[in-house]
């Protein structure tokens, strides 16, 4: 069998499991789950002992010591897997809510319901955890899923994968095995063969590095719901609390600066330059936070005197692009809340960008004119989460605008149709 | 100047215009759909004189005379054109909707808000009052629109878009002049070129032939929304009350063949089989319907003796995947709702498909488990279409499933953003 016969018969199955799937009660499907998550802490042993022979060979190839702990599974990570498991068992079923209802004057009766998307791709790197959760996440949803995870972490993945299926197969006689399969060959070759089966494929997911992200969006046929990164900006206007304004940049930079709801470049309103930026200059650098800054913030901290602990460099053009994902801010001084919005829109990753002022106009200026997933209002980038949205879980964030934008949890993996209830109407 | 980059200049001047569109308040915009109605009334010769210019060369080149009928503007179809407008006007504004409010136990508040997409293509073919409809559509929901039309209705399309923008800056002076262009090149590069410009480009509705609409969604880098083709079918069920299937079947198939939502395959039970099919036939004699039907239908009709006046030949497996738009209809005997459902997923378009039966459960599962845009118990399928459902106007029908799916109105061409309103939040 070739590749691509090999991928169109995964995929073909996918669809004929997504159909059987998406007639299954939400009480099958929560006890399957349940059932899934215990089949993974039962089976801790044999996960890490595939996880272990993932490791091995990772070691070999020369994996790096990052790459090795993200491959590496434990007993603490195998809990989190199951607990992420029982948690998407405990919440609504995202699929058959009325999302609208209209009766025309004809009395026809049109009900827009909420359905599973279908067969949906995740391609991520090398995380097995994440096998878990999106095939938890997709299965709630009614949606079949076809996971294809990084080639160190396939012995892991396949193991999931198997568990899962197999503790669905035991629970409920309805449950259709090819509902969560993981693509059983390190080919890269797979991903363009499964993303060009537009027939049977519904939505690719494409989870991890912006390369990863860009090859994926490159080759695929299926529509794909995506961030490139996040390059998220907080910007202080003239009428902000400062005392908030400091609280909410340190957040945002520095309470988790390895994540894509990180900021990446701090605004200044030009009115409290001088005022703002040598008492946040030092707080950033408390946590030895490498500056980029423009000119202007440049020639503010050298007239205050201050030789901040920092690193500090002019920022380029190309820093304000950039997701650093680490300690290392742009900080530029802007004209009002007009310019903030421009720098924004133009170098910003339409991801999470937030305001900091009193001024209600200017508020609503910028969460108006934002162009970006979320626009928050004295408040942290960092809420941009599932969770933190109150969503439970997410498979992931969306910068997309076409289907899902922001997090990505349950209802954003469902689409809809529209049912027309008659008694003999005619179109005249 | 390249192809490449005359088409980035156009797409760039339509981001920027869409980020000064996305402000324009409901009454500015309804102002200019007003005027923009009145200056094509206004300007019905300079425009039939551009059409005529159109329709010469298309003489010329020797267009077939459909394809010379769908080129032609007359004063109806300019007055038509105009009421489109006016109607668009009258309609609610699908931005600024507030689509979920949630606040979270840190006192967040997250407002999900519809906002524009952004920058849209519109790819048809020859028909220019399409030129109106869909710029008037894209403007009302906030959206930059880009129209590239059939290369023979060239002229007509430049002057239509021209008027319509020239109406638009003498009535606002905050109406971005790029928010409504017409690509000003026959080139068929043109189109590769556009929608592989994901940096500015948000959407792509292609809206004609399925040959049209498949090159368009192979070459396409940015989401396309479409629908490839129509096959409806109509399932009469044992339990149909027959006069009620009848008149349905008639009207689904009858009423105006050549459009997408009109029936192309009928699936009758084998139950009534022997009672329905030769009084149908009969009905769809008068019509002179040519039927392909499988051997059951065939030795149903030839056991009651009957000769139809239509055409009648054994239906071929291909014929139950074709879009006929025509006075042809496949007819085949299903064993039960199970049948008429998996014949349905297998062979359909995904488009619009209905029931006719007496009985809730059968009904509840052909709706449930077909997998269509629309799905209709004792309607016709003829009701796919935004006026139809109370959506005013529409630019098209969708079986995709990421993103709009059905009629594609107002509403449809929106997207969301999640705003949130702190007084300091901070994640922890």
């Amino acid at each position: 069998m070739t590749l691509t016969e090999q991928m169109t018969q995964l995929a073909q199955c996918a669809k004929a499991a997504s159909r059987r799937l998406a007639q299954l009660s939400t009480q099958d499907k929560n006890a399957c789950l349940l059932a899934m998550a215990s089949a993974l802490e039962q089976n801790a042993d044999p996960i890490l002992a595939a996880n272990r022979g993932d490791l091995d060979a990772g070691t070999e190839a020369g994996l790096s010591p990052a790459m090795l702990d993200r491959l590496r599974l434990d007993g603490k990570r195998i809990a989190a897997m199951a607990k992420g498991l029982r948690e998407v068992a405990a919440l609504p079923d995202p699929v058959g809510r009325v999302l609208d209802r209209r009766v025309r004057p004809n009395g026809l009766e049109l009900l827009k319901v909420s359905t599973p998307l279908g067969v949906i791709v995740i391609i991520y790197e090398s995380r097995p955890n994440v096998t878990a959760d999106a095939a938890g996440l997709c299965f709630k949803s009614g949606n079949a899923v076809i996971l294809r995870g990084g080639k160190e972490a396939m012995a892991s993945n396949q193991l999931v994968a198997r568990l899962m299926v197999k503790a669905g197969q035991a629970t409920s006689p309805r449950f259709p095995e090819h509902s969560i399969q993981a693509v059983p060959t390190p080919d890269r070759e797979a991903i363009p063969a499964l993303l060009s089966l537009t027939q049977y494929v519904d939505l690719c997911m494409p989870r991890g590095g912006e390369e990863l992200i860009r090859a994926v969006a490159e080759c695929s046929k299926v529509p794909v719901i995506k961030h490139y990164k996040g390059v998220c900006h907080v910007f202080v206007d003239a009428e902000a609390d400062l005392t908030v304004a400091e609280a909410i940049v340190m957040n945002a930079k520095c309470q988790r600066p390895a994540v894509c709801n990180a900021m990446e470049t701090l605004l200044v309103d030009r009115q409290i330059a001088a005022s703002f930026l040598p008492r946040i200059v030092s707080r950033l650098a408390a946590h030895a936070v490498a500056l980029h800054v423009d000119a202007e913030t440049e020639a503010v901290l050298k007239s205050e005197l201050r030789t901040p602990n920092s690193e500090l460099r002019r920022a380029t053009d190309q820093d304000y692009f950039t997701e650093y994902n680490d300690y290392i801010l742009n900080i530029r001084v802007v004209e009002g809340v007009r310019q903030a919005i421009d720098h924004v829109n133009h170098y910003g990753s339409a991801h999470s960008d937030a305001i900091v002022t009193k001024s209600e106009p200017t508020a609503r200026r910028f969460l108006n004119e934002v162009d970006s997933a979320a626009v928050y209002w004295n408040a942290s980038t960092r809420f941009t989460d599932g969770g933190e949205f109150g969503m439970g879980a997410e498979i992931g964030i969306s910068t997309d605008k076409v289907g899902a934008r922001g997090p990505v949890g349950l209802e954003e993996l469902t689409s809809y149709k529209w049912l027309g209830i008659g008694n003999g109407q005619l179109r005249t």
